[in-house]
């Protein structure tokens, strides 16, 4: 194989995992006699046009499997898609450094670009080998039965919401919860997860798979709360009426959008607090409470499903292999081979790049406010075996002496 | 001792040891043979006018521990403040099931309910013993050195803040974190236990013990901003000006007021959203997020500081002991002994009941943005030896070849 140096970068939103990918590939990378040396860009292609590369053969196997456990791009990330002329710059720096290898971790945004980069060089007659390696809490890469950062964010989802619906329980009202996910619901999904008993909320899922309705929002809400005397809704961000329109913009006059055409969801409290306010001002219901996740579902320290770790770590080394064994580019991919396993693929990076997945209709209910059991089967055991499980009082009752009623709060 | 029934119930707001000092108190009441029964009364205080019992002496051990480690409050909260009609009727109940030991787990509202109960008990020659079991994750009952539940949501506000620092480390741009945290500080001043390198965020901390200014904050931003290019603030929602005017209620129109009066201040985004808009509107600066943690860090099912479920533990035995070994009234407190080790004593009911801890001086720097040295020394230990660790790659710079200069993003 070509001799040369390995450039390895990430890009679009960080995960729990994503310094695993980061340090498999390192510590895979390292080994083959035909690397001179291991280069880390920093905030992605923004780093590869500014020359900022760290020198990651000179780099401690001790302080790169801490920095593997640890979430967030150690490399920094960028949101950046880079034009023709961004690609030119690119490639001249990636020439002058002698990259003959080059690993991308990112989503379909980021496998897109990898794409363009890849097919410049090859314009250029320039000898490259470029993998995309698979993340995004999003977990909307086709051809992929899941991806890597998607379970430690599902952990994360579920355990919120386990934690909630038992506050919620000990002090009775409404909670909505907002999720992160612009056009595939999996994460919000993943919600349904944190119920244990029968009555356990989530009560009601809402998802960008179906069309929004506040009015059909208002008689589910109302219906669950006339039952349980409670309710706990898990909306996705990326929930829209039936002509596209998300329900966000409904009320944010100034739309901010990325390089990429996204429109920003995260970081602010709007949608939760207009759903909280429909509840309150139609529904009549004292106390209503809604919460966005934010950040925290993809970046909170300590919360990581060890099956994830691993696959991280493995789809990190794969791109190495196909690279350096086999000279070939492409985007590895996950495939569930088992209850639980998995194999690894290289696919062409068109087949990936700029492609978005949903979930599939079998995953949600026939009201589009509830999950399947199908969904609960194929998202369990990604979760690993440290997800945490509630319990509850089984106590009998005592019989009254003075038979009261029970008083309304 | 009086032979009698034991009665425990939970109020104010849950939190992720709630349930320890439940299952501390009952698993010792039930060794005792002046007890007969152990009861639950479900959502405090309501559940005591109504009769709501469980009879906790016919619990399973095994379920009892499973309980324990379950966040929220497994036998139902409430948030009514006791008027003398309630007080009378549920005195009327705890004389009809013969209760003699009662035990309420709760913060300063709570601790003034029982005490008004244990006064009406006096006057009516009941003979009653009144024992408060201190909760809260504000942190904020006088004479406790620190109070249970408060340790595990402060490390999950430590964890959430070493995450996002990581993001936007990662993805840089301005970061607004809410915090729970009515007139303490405490669990927002959490949030420096996050940082481990000098330049980590937060990097600036506003707490409620000092008067927020709209301008001031914007300075600072500013400042942090031009040093590092990127800003995390921690941010405590009850936040207010000179005047003791809630930032937050100066964009809300409808204040919602709790039983105690206390203005609502989770369960909506307004004040991240106020917050993130001022700095966008007048620094001009592009990638602005705010999250508000909500009620994820008070019921977040898995995140706990092991040193506060022993503690939790502990309260609540102690709680029978003083009760059933001395007859003795009063709110269990806990004092630190040593570096790292405490005592629990019985202090006077009326010492505790009502009355708000907030933060010392000596723990907030001088320009009102940080905490200081003795705060994180303060802290620490209480957060256990389980607080995952964030690390960053230190591998050496590449030498540029083609001299470019770094990209604004």
């Amino acid at each position: 194989m070509k001799q040369g140096n390995v450039l390895i970068a990430q890009g679009g939103g960080p995960t729990a995992v994503i310094n695993q990918s980061l340090v498999g590939a390192v510590l895979e990378a390292r080994k083959f006699p035909q690397v001179k040396r291991v280069y880390g860009a920093l905030h992605g292609v923004a780093g590869i046009v500014d020359e900022d590369f760290l020198d990651l053969t000179q780099e401690t196997t001790n302080n790169l499997e801490q920095v593997a456990a640890t979430p967030g791009s150690a490399l920094g990330s960028t949101r950046i898609k880079p034009d023709k002329a961004f690609c030119s710059e690119m490639l001249k720096v990636l020439i002058a450094h002698n990259i003959r290898y080059f690993f991308y971790i990112g989503g379909n945004d980021s496998s897109d670009t990898l794409r363009i980069v890849q097919e410049f060089a090859e314009k250029k007659e320039y000898e490259l080998i470029s993998v995309h390696i698979p993340k995004t809490i999003d977990n909307d890469l086709v051809i992929n039965d899941h991806t890597p950062g998607f379970p430690s964010a599902a952990k994360f989802v579920a355990s919120a919401f386990s934690g909630v619906n038992l506050d919620n329980r000990a002090l009775p009202g409404i909670y909505v919860g907002i999720v992160m996910g612009r056009h595939a619901g999996f994460l919000t999904a993943a919600s349904a997860l944190g119920r244990k008993s029968r009555d356990d909320g989530p009560h009601l899922i809402y998802l960008p798979e179906r069309n929004f309705k506040i009015s059909k929002f208002l008689d589910d809400v109302k219906k669950v709360h006339n039952r349980l005397g409670r309710c706990v809704v898990a909306v996705s961000e990326g929930i829209h009426d039936a002509k596209g329109n998300l329900i966000t913009t409904k009320l944010t006059k100034n739309v901010e959008r990325d390089a990429h055409g996204n429109v920003q969801l995260s970081g602010m409290g709007a949608l939760a607090d207009l759903l909280t306010n429909k509840i309150k001002t139609n529904l009549g219901i004292d106390r209503v409470r809604g919460d966005t996740f934010g950040y925290l579902q993809r970046s909170f320290l300590g919360v990581v499903s060890e099956i994830d770790q691993q696959e991280a770590r493995e789809v990190g080394e794969k791109a190495c292999q196909f690279a350096l064994w086999n000279g070939a580019s492409g985007s590895i991919t996950i495939h569930r081979s088992g209850d639980y396993s998995v194999e690894y693929r290289l696919d062409p990076l068109v087949a990936v790049a700029g492609k978005t997945k949903v979930m599939p209709d079998e995953f949600i209910n026939k009201d589009g406010t509830d999950v399947t059991s199908d969904f609960r089967m194929y998202l369990r055991p990604l979760l690993g075996g440290t997800m945490p499980e509630a319990f509850r009082l089984r106590a009998p009752f005592v019989k009254k002496r003075l038979h009261k009623k029970r008083s309304k709060e």
